[in-house]
């Protein structure tokens, strides 16, 4: 088992290059071993391209198209076995005369589970299942909480000062106050190119009038989603421009908001602020993970940021020239 | 240029998925647009395989041929302009039509170094090069110190415990000595796995007999380097086994050593002890990282971890399980 392992280890790193773009398709990695030696790989290309056992048996049929059917082949996840964009990945597999499949994990989606390797086997391939599963499930993260859960992954973020405030109690309007430096709002950019969705209070959209895009980051943007209960935002905010789309929302509760989003077939969303928003999913404990940047600024008075609670466990930290990046995931305590 | 920097952004990371197999070459990311968007990608494949400019270019080839000529072409490095174990590519991209290349930074390699570039240029390619270069370097720093500086990129590597101690003071010579968790230590198999070779003292040899190997990790064993300045380290310890290649070095001058392994062509180290051959490093100021893993463990009394000085600068704090793991770069200071 342990060389399954370090070749659907790589499998998951390749499969890494594939998101966002693949999505709301799961990005795969997929390599083809012969004699203990990688001759191929390849990973979920953008959302209607090939996937990522075609990009790899491609490669190994442009330089070594000899040793393919001798050659195991290791995926991060099931082999799709019907027509959707592109043809069924298990025909294709079985095409090849390959006589071996390693598989990280079975494939949730309603139109896959199961069916992909029940192909395969029905064809003669020695098929294994449930390499480093929980691993492989983590790559797609988004796609699997949305399938299992019917709600959207969701990665709270904000950026506090030194003393712990998200905004000041007084402010111009026309000028931006940024907590964080500039590296550190790159950073956010490259966060919100991962997620499907951007979440934001109505509050925090006539405060800061944001345009919530991805402006220094390859990717496009997510979809911008906004909270008006009160049905007034004004349509000349930045939101409500046609860098990308907007959903606006009638209902603050978080419950209702993942319900709403999923049938958006939303499967992440970054939840951006302001406080009471972001109260409000730690307190329903709807959320995943939580990205909090600490500045080296201070302000003498403002809006605190929110309440942690003993949910947070602290994954990394990153220094990012005297910024800080807190990393939290959510552990049911 | 904001749309160059997005673009070799995505070079960059998919340069990491070609390391470490593609050493001692460089690993290069190349990704063709086209309309803005990207339309194909590819990475350097394992030492002697395809470059990444060529499987770029194969991608395109495959699915949307017409398309190649009418895009650029974004390479992190400098596409080569000689004949090594594969034709230049250069001349690939030239011969594809592309007429417009966007180029990271200069390769240092003497054959290259502004050949491919000129290259590009006489066949009247339109070149812009110098994006994102301190960034594109970083992916091939081990490549980039061993030819600017003549040396071996060098990481520190130490697990100390909760108090300090990265060994007991007395200890069951059968049994081994963990200070962390096992998954830590399979990240140190993974780090193992990124460089060149591995350096330990002929101290630490004899006291903990270690395999010094990439078990739990896909990838090769680094070459094994020992210092033993008496010249008698028993041939039955683990290291002279056939699993990896071993040098023995007769000097421990940090200096002497970079010089040696130079000559070896060794690009990178991971120095994973003792104390002594830790600290020499460090106050020679020969290292560019240093990964120190702190466990849950006291012991009572054993050998001190080594004095960090003011080079240090925390980049990076990960928690695995309990075990914390900074990483550190160093700055003159």
């Amino acid at each position: 088992m342990k060389i399954h392992n370090t070749y659907i280890k790589r499998c998951i790193a390749l499969a890494k290059n594939g998101l966002p773009a693949a999505m709301p398709n799961p990005s795969v990695g997929a390599v083809l071993v012969h004699n203990d030696s990688i001759i191929a790989e390849g990973y979920t290309s953008a959302y209607g391209g090939p996937h990522a056992e075609v990009n790899c048996i491609a490669f190994a049929k442009a330089n070594t198209p000899e040793l393919i059917a001798k050659s195991t082949l290791y995926v991060s996840l099931e082999p799709c076995s019907h027509w959707g964009k592109t043809p069924p990945c298990a025909d294709l597999v079985i095409d090849s005369g390959i006589k071996r499949v390693v598989i990280g994990t079975i494939d949730p989606f309603a139109k896959v589970a199961g069916a992909g390797i029940k192909k395969l086997m029905q064809a003669g391939v020695d098929v294994t299942v449930g390499v480093l599963e929980k691993e492989c499930q983590e790559v797609n993260k988004r796609f699997f909480t949305y399938h299992n859960e019917k709600r959207p992954f969701i990665i709270l973020k904000w950026a506090e000062t030194a003393n712990g405030f998200i905004a000041p109690a007084t402010r111009d309007k026309q000028e931006p106050v940024w907590i964080t430096n500039t590296l550190s709002r790159q950073l956010v950019h490259k966060l919100r190119s991962e997620e499907m969705g951007i979440l934001v209070g109505g509050k925090t959209v006539i405060e800061d009038n944001p345009t919530l895009t991805t402006r220094d980051w390859h990717g496009s943007n997510p979809t911008r989603i906004v909270i008006d209960t009160q049905g007034n935002l004004p349509k000349e905010l930045h939101i409500f421009n046609n860098e990308a789309p907007t959903i606006v929302l009638k209902d603050s509760d978080p419950k209702s908001i993942c319900k709403e989003l999923f049938g958006h077939n939303i499967q992440s969303v970054i939840v951006e602020g302001g406080a009471a928003t972001l109260q409000g999913f730690i307190d329903a404990a709807l959320w995943d993970e939580a990205s909090i940047f600490t500045g080296l600024t201070n302000f003498n008075a403002g809006i605190k940021a929110p309440k942690k609670t003993s949910q947070f466990t602290l994954q990394s930290t990153q220094h990012i020239k005297g910024d800080r990046l807190d990393t939290y995931t959510r552990s049911d305590s």
